[in-house]
Formats: structure tokens, C-alpha cells, sequence
């Protein structure tokens, strides 16, 4: 990505930074209505939209009309009279525009784990003579268990081998028959050079898998230019499709026809209204669906897809760049000096849409200012990440911010009982 | 199931059924206030509930809050503060008291589908040295696709055999891993004896998996009593969960530690959120759970099983039984001889909540019965399907339901261009 987008670090870099300039930037910028669009509530400043996106205004009443209108009243006569059995079809290919897929290739289904296990599947038959599924250590678990999982399940001697982000293109060799990586890292927000990887991986006969949870709807992605093979993401981050949205897998049109998917549902079956008793797979990407889609969470998730959709990802990408930088630059303006260690890449061309710092009291800094209204999360063993929405994070927010967590700090407010214990989600 | 069930058809055998026998019987059902709490259309009569559940009224309102309140203004906080990390276990947990499950032994996640794949996968790691799925010819095509695809994915030379329901207790022989069937036919209602055959598997050391998506809510179901070792089903049907709402699976405790799951998520594990490396699966059935539950489609599924925990399985069970008896008796009575062929087993007691009947324009008499508000399904290649959900159907309706029909056969009001045409789904 490294040349492609304008960075803006230097700018504020003479002078302080004060609120007014922050204010300037919100006044200024051509994102701001997309504000208006999305139920915020008072007193939250919401630094966790990588994690759970906020809900789009439009998403009340067109959860209401499924429910009341479409289930309620029309009943099962909704499959076909109002689009319930072409919804995972047809929010995929929108999904599909916003990574660059070509048409009929994305579509919406399962989790993302489900669909990492049917991908990868995928990606070793698709390699029938290599064993070697080649990640990071630190890409997001699921990923790692389910490559685990599936090598144990099949039980013919494959292994998941893990190299350093630095390490991943030489540790490329003859026998992977997969490269499984995250686009852009869960907990640091590293970003990956796809289209580099992609073709190192090409190069050597290995199939390439993206997870694109941290990506989609965050940073401009091109599946078709990188010639990507594989791919799944999520529906409940950047796309603001609700609480566990349903989320999507990729597979390139000229592979479609080789796969027999692992999962062999009816809903992927070529006629599954005919109830035939033998498996015969629907022509394209509808045979990496599985069963009868989750129809209210799924609306949900059109919804905000559509919103999404609306969004000039590049201008999007400009402004979430700009507050990654900004924030860094309020750290350090306003922090004591050496109060937080970037965790992040430095250079935010290699940082996806969110900014990482660890402290080694990062769970109950970051409990205190959720206490507050500041919601970031935290990531064992001690990172405090902070995800930057720019379809409604304000930049003046930034400053409000890092003052509450300064306060926090300064006071060591965050030393305190409740703010120690433990829940089970940040 | 035989001598347990009460039946009633020779009750009106003497004299013809007149409508106000009908509404007698309304009159003095014990569940008719249950109809009060769906929501039904005006000029509706609903026999498709075993397909897709009608709408509990108090549906809107608590998916309106896990929206916008929950979802829009909680945000992220609502995994701890409403109860969404555990929601997967404790809907479960309800289901198991509707299926006589153990405490522990239930979770709802994915599609019935996938949990069709996770539980058949299970089996075979409990029996590694057979190579056998054994099922019926019959079965909802989705399990043996599932079966057909696990087979080929694992290449170990598993087999799916097939045996028609009456011979499948011969059919187990030791070289079975599994016997996979669903407890009542979707298409026909029959019901197998699930106590019987389970007994039969074990007694050649095969596992047993029970797809219950006909059964749960509809059926007396046991699986403690049957000493089930896996089941699945579904929570759009009987549950009144709503449109392709998630699913569950039953793994009996005493396998739960003994199965390494097939697909290995971060749900599954001991400690999702410390974000280890390495799989360490939980310690019970939370094993076997996925990715993030989709809280919106599971918050309206636990209305549905909320609201069928209160109501008392036998009553249910009388009535559809008595149900299904009426009409077929009035079938029998209103339509000339030999209109309809009955497909379901003759005794009330092997079938499950719903009565099918062949018909050669089975389709386009269906496509004029939904015309004029009567709502069943059809299942190719000739069966017109009737569901009893006892919860919210009356016993008038059944007249009502049958005189449709017989005005639609008698002028032959079904042979007409637009009844004739395909629609995707019935």
C-alpha cells in the first residue's frame, strides 16, 4: 500500500495540536454527514468500531419490517416474495464491491470461523500433494485453531507452520499449499503487502487465503488486482452489520468448479428445493453456502453494507489515517513521555484502521476509561487498541479522548478494585 | 411412542364432522390461550409452522431492544452487561429442558447444517477404526449431503449406506461408526422409535445422532431416557424462532471431553479472549460452538423456545395428534375418494406433528390453497405437507382449511397458468 496514500504526519508536528484545530478538521471534512447516519449514544466517545461497528439509524426499522412485516405477516411466502432466499447471495456481491471481488464471487454465510474452515478446505484440496498450512503466530486465533482442527480432523499429516510477519515471503517454500494471513493484524493493526504476498505465494504454487476482518469496509482492498484465491471476513466490524453478523467468504471464479466444499449443505446444493438425495453443487459461489441463512441478523447486515456501500472508501482511508496520526501525536503531546509504547507499526501506510499502544496496566486503564465513555478495548497480554471509524468518529473526539485518558492516567484513577476485575469481553 | 398417546380417531366416526364440532373442541382447549401470544394475519390459516414457526408477539419488542438498545446504545459493553456471551449457552440450555437433555449438554450455534457436519465428524472420531455412516435413503437431504461431503473431505473410505426405515435396526451391523436419522421424516411425518434404535446402535457399538428438527417443541422427546449420544436440530421451526434462526447440538457429557471438535474456533475455546495460540477446547459443550454467535437472529430464537418452555409438551402432543386425526378424517369426508393419497404413516402415533398427502398437481393445488390464505408446503416430487403447531392452530380452522381445498378441487381452481409456475421456494 506504501505510496498510495498520503499521510499527514508532519503537519500539526511544528505546534501543539489544541482542540480548535481538531474542530477545524470536523468542520472541514466531507465525511462528517455520515455521522447522522448512525445512533451514537450521548457521552461515548467509541473507539471500538473495529471490534462491534455502532448501528446505523436506518437499522431499527428495517430490523422491524423483517420481523413484523416480512416474518410476522407474509410468513414462509417471504422466501420468495420478499428476497429472503437470494439474501446471502445478494449481500455478498454487495460485500464483493467493497473488496474488489468480481460478480459472483463473495457471499454471505456462517462465521467467520465456519468460513475459514470451509476456505481452507478448500485451499488443501485444492493442493491435494502439499501438507503445509503457513501462518503467523500472531494472526488472530480462530484462524490458527481452525487450521489446527482441520489438520488434526483430516488426519493425513498436515501442520500449520507460523513465521514472523518479516519472515512470512522466504518462509513461502515448495511444500505450503496455503499462506493464511489477516490483512491487517487484530491486536497491532499491522497491514500486510497483499499484493506482494499474494504473488510470492503464486510464485512458489501455494494457494493464498486473506482474512479480511480488520479490512473490509476499513481499507481499500482489491481481491481481483492481487489475484487473491481465498478469502473470509466479517460482518460486524467495519460493515456494521450488528452483533455477530453473519460474515462472507470469497473464492475466485476460475477455482469455483474445483471445489467440492467440505461442508456439504443443502442450501449449496444446485436445486435444494428439489430434495434430491444425492450432493450436486450449485454452479458457482452459492456452494460455499451451507444451511438456511439467519435471516433477521442477516438484514441487519444489508443494512449496513448499503451504508457502507455509499462511503468513498478513499476518502475514508485519507481520514482514518489522519486520526491514527493525529492520535499518535496527542500521546505524545499530552501524555508523560514513555506512559505508552506504540505497538503499532510506525508508518501508518502499514497500518490498518486502528492504533495500538501497550501499558502494563492496559486492562484496568482501559476498564476505567470504558467507565467514562471512552470505549477502546484490550488485548492480552497488554495492549489498549483503539479502532478509528471514520464514517463517525469525529476528530475533535480524538482530543476528549486522550484528555479523559490523561486524567486517568495522571490521577492513576485506574487504580482501582472494579476496574481490576475481570469480565469475559473487553 | 405406541400405548404412550392417547388417540381420538374414532371419535367422530359415527356421524359426519360439522364445524361446530370443531369449535366445540376450541372452546375447551387447554392451550387456546397460546394463540393470543403469536401474531397471525387476518384470513390466514397457518399449516407451515413445522417449516417456518409463526411470530411470538413478544418478538418485536425484544429484538427492538437488543438493537437499539443493546446493540445502539451498549455497544460493545452489552457482551458482559446483556448477557450476549452467554447467550449460546443459555438458549441452550432451555432447548435442553424441551428434549429431556441433561444439564450441560446443549448449545446453540450455526446452522443445523453445520452442527449436522460438527456432530457427524464427532462420531467418527469416537469410532476410528469404522468406516460406515448409516441412514435412510429418506432423510432431509442436507444430512446426507453433509455425510457424503464429510466422507469425501476425510478420503479415509468412509461410507454413507442407506436403508429404508424399516430395515434399518438390520442394517446395523458392526462395521457401522454412526447411524444418523432424523427422528420424524420431513416429509412423510413418520416417526422412528428413538429409545428402540438407539438401543439397537449401541447394542453394536455404533453412536447415535438424531437430527430433532421436526421434534423439538412438537414431539415428547427424551434423549436422557433414549441415552442419546448426539442430536441436532432446528430453531426455526417448532421454536418459533424465526427465519433461519440458529441452531443446536446435543453431545451427551460423557463423550464431551473425549471429542476434539472438527471445526476448532475461538468460541470453543477454554479462554477465547486471552487470545492463546493454540487450541485448548473448553471444558463442556461449549466446545462446541463456533464463531460469534448473530445475537440479533439468537435473541428472537429465545423468545420462541422462552415462550414454548411454558407450555406443556403432552397437551401440545394430544392435540396435534387429535389434529392431524380430524383431518385426515375430514379429508376423508369433504373430498371425493381417492383425491388425495395419504403419505404419512395410518397411526397417529408414528407421526410426527404434521400430515402430508400425495397428490399428481400436488404443486399447483398447494400454489391455489396459499392463494386463498391456506398455508402449507409442498415437497417435491408430489407431497402436499400439513403442519399442526397446537400452540396457535384451532381446530375450526381445520374445517375451514379443508373446505378451501375442496372448492380448489372441485372447480379445479389449481389448473391455471400462475399456480403452475416454479416459485424457488414453496
Amino acid at each position: 500500500m506504501t505510496g498510495t496514500i498520503t499521510t499527514f504526519q508532519h503537519e500539526f508536528m511544528t505546534s501543539q495540536i489544541t482542540r480548535a484545530d481538531l474542530e477545524a478538521l470536523d468542520r472541514a471534512d466531507p465525511l462528517r454527514p455520515f455521522r447522522d447516519r448512525f445512533a451514537l449514544p450521548e457521552g461515548v466517545i467509541y473507539l471500538d468500531g473495529n471490534s462491534l461497528g455502532a448501528m446505523p439509524k436506518a437499522t431499527p426499522e428495517r430490523v422491524r419490517e423483517v420481523v413484523e412485516d416480512e416474518w410476522g405477516r407474509d410468513l414462509i411466502r417471504s422466501w420468495n416474495l420478499n428476497g429472503w432466499v437470494d439474501i446471502q447471495q445478494r449481500t455478498g456481491a454487495k460485500i464483493g464491491r467493497l473488496i474488489g471481488a468480481r460478480e459472483g464471487e463473495t457471499v454471505v454465510a456462517d462465521s467467520t470461523s465456519v468460513n475459514v474452515f470451509k476456505a481452507l478446505a478448500a485451499a488443501l484440496d485444492l493442493r491435494p500433494d502439499r501438507r503445509v498450512i503457513l501462518s503467523e503466530p500472531a494472526n488472530f486465533p480462530t484462524d490458527l485453531y481452525v487450521a489446527e482442527g482441520l489438520a488434526r480432523h483430516l488426519g493425513r499429516g498436515h501442520t500449520l507452520r507460523v513465521a514472523e510477519p518479516d519472515d512470512i515471503e522466504s518462509a513461502i517454500t515448495d511444500d505450503v499449499a496455503v499462506v493464511m494471513l489477516t490483512h491487517v493484524n487484530y491486536r497491532t493493526g499491522r497491514m500486510h503487502d497483499m499484493q506482494r504476498i499474494t504473488e510470492r505465494a503464486h510464485a512458489r504454487g501455494a494457494i493464498m487465503l486473506w482474512d479480511l476482518a480488520h479490512s473490509a469496509g476499513a481499507v481499500p482492498v482489491n481481491l481481483t488486482a492481487a489475484d487473491v484465491d481465498l478469502a473470509v471476513g466479517c460482518g460486524y466490524k467495519f460493515l456494521n452489520g450488528g452483533p455477530g453478523a453473519p460474515a462472507f467468504i470469497y473464492v475466485a471464479e476460475r477455482h469455483q468448479r474445483n471445489i467440492m466444499p467440505a461442508i456439504a449443505g443443502w442450501w449449496g446444493h444446485a436445486a435444494p428445493f428439489e430434495f434430491q438425495q444425492s450432493f450436486r453443487p450449485a454452479s458457482g459461489i452459492d456452494r460455499f453456502t451451507v444451511g438456511a441463512p439467519a435471516i433477521i441478523s442477516l438484514t441487519a447486515l444489508e443494512v449496513g453494507v448499503d451504508l457502507m456501500l455509499e462511503a468513498p472508501i478513499e476518502a475514508l482511508r485519507a481520514k482514518s489515517v489522519r486520526q491514527g496520526e493525529l492520535f499518535e501525536q496527542l500521546v505524545a503531546q499530552e501524555l508523560e513521555p514513555g506512559t505508552l509504547e506504540l505497538a503499532s507499526p510506525a508508518s501508518p501506510a502499514n497500518r490498518g484502521s486502528q492504533i495500538c499502544f501497550s501499558h502494563s496496566s492496559g486492562w484496568p486503564v482501559m476498564r476505567a476509561l470504558i467507565a467514562r465513555g471512552v470505549i477502546g478495548d484490550f488485548r492480552a497480554p497488554d495492549i489498549m487498541r483503539f479502532g478509528f471509524t471514520p464514517l463517525y468518529l469525529g476528530y475533535a473526539e480524538l482530543w476528549d479522548a486522550i484528555a479523559t485518558l490523561e486524567s486517568i492516567l495522571a490521577a492513576r484513577a485506574w487504580d482501582r478494585p472494579e476496574y481490576h476485575a475481570r469480565t469475559r469481553v473487553t
